[in-house]
């Protein structure tokens, strides 16, 4: 980074500092809850197509730091990017949520690094875009899906609420669903390693069903392929900044905190605030408020804002949700959410 | 109990015995995976008419008896048999789970315990049925859907991910939400003690949703009026046993555990075994192999089920899943886990 360049707020605490207050941005923050997003999509094609759009997927992940001035965009686009272009057939449907044709250990051999490298070139593209017009005291954040939430969306071909396939590969068939894990995580490596070369400051690996595996498999196919992640990113960027977020992890939080090597450690709404402050002695955190309280607003809102700024004062804290913006959120409570975060306490 | 009735094992185990091997019995052992399950429910109406049916309801509850000599038996019902007794309008639409008008603050006046009690008066008459021709030196289970799980299906009309409807209403409007949950805390009360009545030798109550509260409102709606029956029942019934399962409890586990006065708790799969051991010191527990490993079957079933059983040996332990049998469980493999779990370790 040029000596010029003020470094962004979210950097620093991701080095170690304490700030207050603490940069805020949310997970999600680009969407269908913004006005000029549904405007922005409108005129596009598939949901794909529009993340593989860079004007367009550079606009969205601009959009709300026009509107709000958060600390950081985070870049528009789908943890499932990586299942399509490694040759997953992916598809979303309107209200429906992602649907692919299920992976099974036969048709593994289907999927390609090759393949994505060149088709996740308009991805890169956005980000080259976005670092060019934001702000450069705004951090850019780049992500993928992890491994295992990547695996499931590929095994189950959709949501799943008992993730019978997924786990019935990973249980029945070992070798093959080992093999699906690693090409993801070099797939994910790779992925990441490209956002960080087109102009993202730091990367987040969301986990979204990591709270659905027993512990011992949570340590084989969450934390193991995490750490192995952060190593292969860091070996080809020292100093890249990594944020994991192992949603629902429980009781395996700690142990995703202190052996994946990620900088900061993302906390669902789920976790008590006292338990958060004890991982601050060792890593940044970053949340957790919950995303229906901001789309309820008003002061129970307010009050929640106050009692995590609190918990979390004095050590590493990037203030966040605890998971993503709802479709319902009124953007005027987003508006008083940055307010609230950046308000003398 | 007349002296004569040698006392079943699990009610041992609840009451503070280490037996080896474990008394084990299986969340939704009854159901859709047994094909004399399927023909008896092909008799009948409405999934609901059939749980209202007190002949079909303890024949189903006895079938995985009779087939696995299982060493309880649990009511074959539901937990939103409250919520239609109360007034509220559900509906079990086939393959899709069910479906209720969704309960307002406007509409709460609708539910009514006076009616409940009526109207489950088949439930009732399902429990004495099964009592009287089931062994008795095998437990039977009566149960309900803990407060917080039941407001959830009330508010959102149906499963839900973000469940912003029962949380929308729990932070947007506290005291009507308050008055809802009371209302199911002393139908809880009514439904359990009636079941006792019956001839129920325990009862375990059903929180599914546990896991998506923060911490505080876990306190005030899981915790508190998980107390709440705990006291009441006990109040009614001072011998009365209460299994409690807060599924997907994570980090509010332990105070779960140790401030709601249940006699065992019931461990979700994602519990390590090494917090649920931690447990053992203060109550019984009850879990918790994954339900996938026993629709997998084979050897990797086999070696989690010597795992949970080394790991809570000793101690008062209740083998089961950590959630309930997949519809797609071949019946020769609950034959297995029961063979497995009374094999010589």
């Amino acid at each position: 980074m040029p000596s010029s360049r003020p470094e962004p707020a979210l950097l620093r605490v991701l080095a170690g500092e304490s700030l207050d207050p603490p940069p805020v941005w949310l997970m999600r923050q680009a969407g269908r809850y913004l006005p000029e997003y549904r405007a922005l999509r409108a005129k596009s094609g598939s949901f794909l197509e529009f993340c593989y759009n860079p004007g367009a997927a550079a606009e969205a992940t601009l959009q709300p730091i026009t509107r709000f001035g958060l600390d950081a965009a985070i870049l528009f686009s789908d943890i499932l990017v990586v299942a399509d272009g490694l040759g997953a057939k992916v598809e979303f449907r309107e209200g429906e949520g992602p649907v692919l044709e299920p992976l099974t250990p036969e048709s593994l051999g289907r999927l390609k690094i090759a393949r994505m490298q060149k088709y996740l070139e308009p991805v890169y593209e956005a980000v080259q875009r976005v670092r060019a017009a934001l702000d450069p005291a705004r951090a850019l954040i780049g992500f993928a899906g992890a491994p295992w939430t990547v695996a499931c969306y590929l095994a189950e071909g959709m949501g799943s609420r008992d993730f019978a396939a997924a786990k019935a590969w990973m249980w029945g068939k070992p070798e093959s669903f080992e093999a699906l894990i690693e090409l993801l995580t070099l797939a994910t490596i790779e992925h990441l390693s490209r956002q960080l070369e087109a102009g993202a400051d730091c990367v987040q690996l969301f986990d979204s069903w990591a709270g659905v595996l027993p512990s011992e498999e949570f340590r084989g196919f969450v934390v193991a392929p995490t750490r192995e992640i952060v190593r292969g990113v860091k070996q080809r960027h020292p100093n890249a900044r990594i944020i994991g977020f192992p949603r629902g992890a429980g009781a395996m939080l700690e142990a995703y905190a202190h052996e994946t090597g990620v900088d900061a450690v993302g906390l669902d709404y789920a976790v008590p605030l006292e338990k958060g402050r004890a991982l601050q002695k060792r890593l940044a955190v970053q949340g957790n408020l919950d995303p229906v309280l901001l789309q309820v607003g008003g002061a129970a809102m307010q009050g929640r804002i106050r009692a995590i700024r609190a918990a979390f004062s004095g050590k590493p804290h990037i203030f966040n949700l605890g998971h993503g913006v709802l479709p319902a959120t009124p953007p005027e409570h987003v508006a008083a959410l940055v307010a609230a975060v950046r308000a003398d306490p």
